[in-house]
């Protein structure tokens, strides 16, 4: 069964990115600090055609998370490139040639676009929509398999209030960033409909999963 | 050395407590989800005079939390007895004839009383003159052992912004309670000062032990 899952790491104090976000920080101050377990593990690295990393829980985690994916949701902040038109020579990513996703992935934007075709598979689709179209060409292409929103903090909550997400899992690392992108604001409480239904912790991060009540 | 503690028990969503408490739900809607974990180990049940009770990760946190405790301060909210003037027949607090702190309790309030002295070494003073005279009070009273802060979410964010807590303790519960208190909020950002020196995880909380950089 096609589920929507929103994957995304937090600090303790609730924030998905630092405050200040910049081309030098493009995740916020400190916000580097949310993913260092993500890039330790071999899954992740394997992915990102890097060698060796960390087995283990956190390595078993991040391989379910690639498993039966069929198409990718993200913001544009997400996508990066700053904000505004997208001009002449625009920005393709962060992700070089070769991107991560091996799906057909959907902007969110406020601008629109051509789709970006790139290597292995990725291609760049850009909805000015909103959530609701993004997310039904995301189900055409996904053909049956699951549809992962990828952040950030504002496509979640958009999703989440809208009452789209079958599985979170939240990834909480035990860092205080102190001010940036809170995940649970905006959200009208809506993530009190989710049950906790796994837990697993190593030493650097946490991983809870949460399903939608039916 | 004497240590200002922090010992607080939050939601994944951020949340102390409920939304909406009441005189039936006085942790809020939901809110007595967040401590199941603690009523179900032994030292907590036996500090409340019950039998029985858990072992393991869970109780041994909770056996350390009482240790070399000379004071505790709380908010007029976790005393409980709602808002307004104490009148003629007040309410002396959830824990009954014999409350489990053993030590004197500095409750913030805006309302006068007098101590009132409670079986089993508990005295509770009632302090209108702010979170600094409660501190000097409480330091005074536990001649040199660690001063204990209980909550709520406001008395512990004027706490951690004041740049007054040397040590946090946050039990995290895997459950969403959609509003309610939230605990970082109002702090300036203050906890990102504070390093996190411990993490144990069981299947029901995970507890995230922080020390302020100095």
């Amino acid at each position: 069964m096609q589920k929507i899952r929103l994957e995304i790491t937090m600090s303790l104090d609730g924030c998905v990115a630092g405050p200040n976000p910049s081309a030098a920080h493009p995740l916020g101050e400190g916000g580097e600090e949310l993913h260092k377990w993500m890039f330790a593990v071999r899954s992740f690295r394997a992915i990102h055609g890097m060698e060796g990393g960390a087995t283990g829980p956190d390595d078993d985690i991040v391989a379910e998370h690639f498993e039966n994916v069929g198409a990718t949701i993200m913001g544009r902040h997400m996508f990066g490139g700053g904000d505004g038109r997208w001009g002449d020579n625009p920005w393709n990513g962060w992700w070089g040639e070769n991107p991560p996703f091996h799906t057909p992935v959907f902007v969110l934007t406020h601008h629109a676009r051509k789709p970006l075709a790139m290597q292995g598979g990725t291609t760049f689709y850009f909805v000015t929509e909103g959530i609701h179209v993004a997310l039904e060409r995301a189900r055409d292409a996904a053909a049956g398999r699951d549809i992962v929103l990828g952040g950030g903090a504002d496509v979640a909550q958009q999703y989440l209030k809208a009452g789209l997400i079958d599985e979170m899992q939240i990834h909480v690392v035990p860092v205080f960033l102190g001010d940036g992108a809170r995940l649970f604001e905006n959200t009208a409480g809506r993530q009190a409909a989710y049950d906790c239904v796994r837990a697993i912790s190593s030493p650097s991060v946490s991983h809870y999963k949460y399903r939608a009540r039916r």
